[in-house]
């Protein structure tokens, strides 16, 4: 993958450099419109190249059970089958397989589970997830990690940090035995660090993942229900220890108010269902808050969602008009209000970009935080 | 409405010239790709404008009840409020209050209905249907018929045309009066010839009609479950005695295969579900015949859904991704084979107007039935 970096650098191209070194001060900020099954949810490729997007997300688990990262691979991979030319980032499948599936058990070997759809029981290990991202053909791939229950006992967050050590070693080593045998490196794959709460465990699982030189690193299992100054407490407790060279990720984030915290914590990527899932249950995001356009004041509101937007729906039509789709349950109130979210989101990361170069991040910050306090418009 | 004419004539620009002769030998010929509630299902207003639909059909029984004819009129009407500069016909409602609504009664004054969303009564009289359509401010407005059950008896059909006669005599003197009192011919309005299947009811009823010199007339209570021959036999009686220089419109049809039937008879304008509601349940159409997608078939078809088809879906997507996108539940599969099935309508249409200019309409309606009949690919 190319990074081309100008005041702060985006992910912009494949095919695949990986593990290319990225130059000191490159930042990558990304954000992933959230598809699930090989589309983002309500809007056509066209749509997403029209927003800008430079990087979307597909889940490994549901890939996995249809259409099968067999077939997906024999279609010449995501990218062609989905054609999708730009970027994608894979899951390891771990977060759905606990999140969705049934009759999980884990052992050190793996996790095996039944899946969601038809009950069929399947082995999920490192290599195997590994080697499913492979099939898939992303351009970053995530290593398997145990994901544990939140708030979770010490004991148990210690040894899901042992065990994702573990799994880490093994999947990295999997990884770079399939690029030696093909002579090159076909995916960036990503480390993630675990410790749920605990700053010391945080630290050591960091430090542990840095033996095996991921191209990148992520967090996660944070922003799954503790409040948000301890998830960038132990975000912080993370990013001052890995590269900062190297992309850092935090995954499942986050409330647009809540990024630009992040960012400043030196984190580069995030991905989140927010904007088109928000989309979906009439919930739009604007430069003076979340817009709920279902409520009965705005039935005779011609102006457009956001006044200061340039997306083509807020070009185009009214929230009167937006309110009567929703209101008359139509598919076109999830393809509009999808595609001004994920141009909102979008347009964040570029204002963030901007903030950074100008040296106020901390003040748009402040502002989003301000705004999206006061409350739903 | 502009009429402009090529070999054939399309219906091409608002705003509404009402009355404008026709010349004789122009010909509409247009096709509605059936919005229901001001807006097409999963399509943007871009997205048909990219198809180059002319004219779309929007059901006055719906946004009747919601979002409510005034709160249209008073945001500028229908063209503003869904940002549509393009044509608009809006139905009468009758058909909705005899389909969807509850507790129908009729009188000669009109129907009396509960809404089927509130249960809230209702009276919708042929002076009601047309004031709600100059609310709406559509640019076609159909006159309120009666709508009977089929197969009818005699008895029952010949009291509805006549009810149907009286209707329209009283839409039109209520049209008239506005556009008296305005000064303007704000829409073309309409009358619709019943008659179920009875040759001599059917004629009589259009020459009752066209004692009201409407700009256009259109044939209902047609394709509602006879067979082909018979919808043609009946449309054949009417459209000879209809004025060749003004738009015959058989409502609600039809099959791909059917429509070069209709023109043959002399029918210029046609509105259907099929082409949105077929893609929603994922039968695609196509030059060779129905693709029923989900077959499991084309679950490594790199082929596009019709190798012939230049819509912006056959250039771009696979079978196999449409296949996965509707086993996936997707609303991308909605989006993307509602795109293609609209422009094979539209294209059928294209196709009809150059098989009239070379004089092979019955060849081309020939071949078109030899493929559907063939069968489900």
């Amino acid at each position: 993958m190319q990074i081309v970096s100008d005041v702060a650098g985006e992910v912009l191209d494949v095919p695949v450099q990986a593990n290319a070194p990225l130059k000191a001060g490159d930042v990558l900020f990304t954000i992933d419109p959230t598809p699930y099954q090989a589309t983002v949810k309500a809007l056509r490729q066209e749509a997403l190249e029209e927003l800008g997007a430079e990087i979307i997300l597909a889940n490994t688990y549901h890939l996995y059970l249809r259409p099968g990262h067999e077939l997906v691979r024999k279609l010449g991979g995501l990218h062609r089958f989905m054609s999708w030319p730009h970027a994608i980032l894979t899951d390891s499948g771990g977060y759905q397989v606990f999140s969705l599936s049934e009759l999980r058990k884990m052992t050190d070997e793996g996790v095996r589970f039944r899946s969601h759809l038809d009950g069929s029981e399947h082995l999920l290990t490192p290599e195997k997830a590994a080697e499913i991202q492979l099939a898939l053909g992303s351009d970053i791939a995530m290593v398997l990690d145990e994901c544990i229950e939140t708030p979770a006992p010490r004991d148990k967050a210690e040894s899901a940090v042992q065990r994702t050590t573990a799994w880490a070693k093994r999947a990295r080593k999997h990884f770079l035995d399939h690029a030696t045998r093909n002579g090159d490196l076909p995916q960036w794959q990503f480390g993630i660090v675990q410790g749920a709460t605990f700053p010391d465990l945080r630290r050591a699982s960091a430090q542990q993942l840095l033996e095996f030189d991921f191209p990148g690193y992520a967090v996660g299992g944070l922003a799954v229900g503790e409040p948000h100054d301890l998830t960038c407490a132990m975000t912080a407790e993370v990013t001052a220890l890995l590269p900062h060279d190297r992309p850092r990720y935090l995954m499942g984030v986050g409330r647009p108010e809540q990024i630009a915290d992040y960012v400043a914590l030196g984190v580069d990527m995030m991905d989140c269902v927010l904007p088109t899932r928000a989309a979906r249950h009439a919930c739009l995001y604007t430069s003076e808050g979340r817009v709920l356009i279902k409520n009965a004041r705005y039935a005779q509101d011609e102006n457009p969602i956001d006044a200061n937007c340039i997306c083509s729906v807020c070009r185009r039509y009214t929230r009167a008009y937006l309110r009567h789709l929703f209101a008359a349950g139509e598919i076109t109130a999830a393809i509009l209000a999808s595609h001004h979210n994920v141009h909102f989101y979008l347009d964040i990361m570029r204002q963030i970009r901007e903030a950074i170069g100008f040296g106020n991040l901390a003040k748009f910050s402040s502002e989003m935080h301000a705004r999206y306090s006061a409350g739903v418009a």
